[in-house]
Order: C-alpha cells, then structure tokens, then sequence
C-alpha cells in the first residue's frame, strides 16, 4: 500500500487515540463537578454539568466517524483492528460515564431544594471519589497503554462495590428512622447506584486497555462488579 | 475482488445477522421468564434466568468476533460498513437488557422469600410486558429492515417512561405508609429502573436499526428516555 496511506492511517490513529484522550478528561471534570455541586449545594454548578452533557455525547459520535474513516481507509491489520474496535466501546463507556455524572447532577438540584441526611451525602461523595479516582487512572493506562496499572484499576472496582454496599445500607436505616427522609433518600440511593455503574464502565474501558494490548480482555470475568452491588442489597 | 471472497463476505454477513437475531431472541426469552418468575413466585425460573446469563455473554463475544472476522476479510463498503458497526452496538445492547433481565431475576428471588406489596409487583409486571413487546418488535424490524417499525417502537419509549414514572411514585407511597415495606420497595424501585433501563436500550436499538438502512441514527435526540424518566422521580 502506497506510502502516503499509511501515513495518513497513523495520523487517524493518532487522531482518534487524541479524541478518546479529551472525551475521557471531560467525562472526569463532569464526574468532579457533579459531585461537587452535591457536596457544595451548587446549583450553578449542577446546571453546568447537565448543560456540558451534549458536548460528550458530540465526541463519542465523533468517534463513531473516525473509526468508519479509519475502517474504509484500509483493511486494518489485527493490531489496528483491536484498537478501532475497543476505541469505539471505551467511547461508549465514557459516553454512559458522563451520563451518569448528568444524572447525578440533576439529582443534586433537586436535592438542593429539598435538603438531604448531610451523612449519606458525604457517602456519595466517598463513593464517587473512588470512581473518580479510578477513571483518572484508567485514562492515564490508556494513553501510555500501561496494562499493569488498567489490571490495578480493575481489581479496585471491589472496594468501590463495598463502599456501595455500606452506604446503601445506611441510606436504609434512614429511611426506617424517619420516612420523612424516603424521597430524598431514593435520590441518593439512584445516585449511589449510577456511581457504582460508572464504576462499572471504568473496569470495561480497563478491560478494553488490556485488550488493546494484549489481543485478551472482553470475555475476562468482571470481579463482583454489576451483580456484587446487587448482592449488597439483597441482603441489606 | 476474487468472487468467492465476495460469496464468503456476504455468508459471513448472513451469519453474524443470525447470531443477533439468536442473541435478540434469547434476551426477549430472558425478559419474559424474569417477569413471570415475580409475577408466580417461581425462584426456579429466576434461578434458571440468573444462569442462563453467560449463554448472551458469550453470543456478544461471538458477535464481536465475527465482526472482526468481516472486517479482516475485506474493506467494507459503506452500507456494509454501517450494518457491520450497527451490530456490535446492537449486541452491546442486548447484553444490557439481558443483564438487567438477570438482575430482576435476582431481586425475584429475594422478593419471593421476603414479600412484596402485591400492587407493586403486578406494577413491574405491567412495565416489564411493555418493554418486553418493544423488544420483540424491534427485532422484527431489524430482521426484516424494518425502518417504519423500528421509528414506531423508538416512539413508544414515551408511554414505558410514563408507566414507569406512575411505578416510582406509586412505590414511594407505599413506603411512606408503611416502613417496613422499604427494603422490598427498593428492591422494586431497582427493578422497575431496571427494566426502563432495558427500555432505552430498546430505543437504541430501534436508532440503529433505522441507521443501519438510512445511514442517520446514531446522532438522533431520543425521547425523554433516562433523563425524563429521572425527572419523574424528581417530581415524585
């Protein structure tokens, strides 16, 4: 294949690797910020983060074109392929991310208004720390392809489930102590859930940076990501 | 390009619609037993649902590879191209509903041992059969490029998003009345969102269905899908 293509190839790599890398940041500020507007009751804030939403949904479609372009370029060899493909499922795991971070800042308006147990809000605070933290690291494996750190990520979705299962409880005894507390409560259960999910999509996009790698990862086992939450609740 | 690789191209084709459409099937199947397995009591079914999950795991993987397999065959034109990315994300949605099926599944079995407000179940049931129909139809309209279908089912989102936002407050009253049906409510409060959840799917689904004939889908605003049924429960 002449010369010029396959430069050309590696620039719409290059390009498409560029494009994840600044989906991935943004996906993090909202995740920050949303949590943020809970902790500090700032609506303002809130607003921003469901306003900023449209933008990320804008990348991931961005994403779905430059891996056609790429794909109609050349017949990618087994590498490329990889790459293209897990780029457009990290793509939609940050899409779904950001979704929850949306989500979670619309919950916090209405809880703003409303008032919440200050306790449980620093749970959802904790938790989504954690989420943050490991999303952060997630990025950073991915842009230096670093399989080591994404296998250390993976294994941290089990702390952040424990974490999950020890504030849902407590949101729990809240509601029984005083039903005054059960809306908001339910608010912050379905906030702490979506934080637990995005949890969830940062151990896919981890197992997709092994896979990138290593040709290994979409059929590894999750640890007790999804269903170990579930568990949590069935026995609160 | 050599006929037989052609020949080979468009078998590879058929095939990877056939896995969707037994992947499509088997999640419906999924949904429907999940749903019956609350609605009886029957933790039989709920257990057979929970480890009939791995079955659809591994159909998505197959998918996964097929693709790849079609790409490496040859560089796809553009139609070809949209059906062969359309299915990794149709699959990537299947994966989801089914895993919410699983999940229902799950909360079933610990509501068939710890009771449930009988309304409130037959609430979920109702949810889950409206969803459950979206789901069939929209497999009838990938299987038969059914773009007028598949717009039809992309509509109904609407009315599963109501049903589910009447599910939620009606949920939340119960709990108010009375505290000790609060772990259970959850319990259904999960399920429901679940099963809304599994809707949006649904939704996505019918978009790409629609995009795989007309090339537009991805980009499309959908209905008030997650965000409208959360400000339902703000409202609540």
């Amino acid at each position: 294949m002449p010369e010029h293509t396959l430069k050309r190839f590696d620039e719409e790599l290059e390009k498409l690797n560029a494009t994840i890398s600044e989906m991935g940041g943004l996906t993090e500020s909202q995740l920050t910020q949303c949590l943020l507007a809970l902790r500090t009751r700032d609506s303002e804030m809130a607003e921003r983060v469901i306003a900023e939403d449209p933008r990320i949904d804008a990348l991931d479609i961005a994403i779905q074109e430059q891996t056609v372009r790429l794909l109609a370029l050349r017949q990618p060899m087994a590498v490329d392929l990889r790459v293209i493909l897990s780029s457009i499922r990290i793509s939609a795991s940050l899409e779904r991310i950001a979704d929850y971070a949306k989500n979670t800042a619309k919950r916090a308006l209405v809880l703003n208004t409303n008032g919440a147990p200050p306790a449980a809000v620093s749970g959802i605070d904790r938790l989504g720390r954690l989420v943050r933290g490991a999303l952060g690291d997630v990025l950073d494996a991915f842009a230096h392809g670093d399989v080591a750190k994404a296998r250390e990520v993976w294994e941290r979705d089990e702390d952040i489930d424990q974490v999950y299962t020890g504030l849902f409880r407590e949101l729990l005894t809240y509601m029984m102590e005083d039903p005054r507390t059960i809306t908001a409560c339910t608010h912050l259960m379905f906030m702490a859930k979506n934080i637990e999910r995005a949890g969830d999509h940062v151990t896919n996009i981890a197992e997709l940076v092994v896979f990138r790698s290593t040709g290994h990862g979409f059929d590894t086992v999750r640890p007790k990501g999804g269903s170990g939450s579930y568990t949590a609740e069935a026995v609160s």
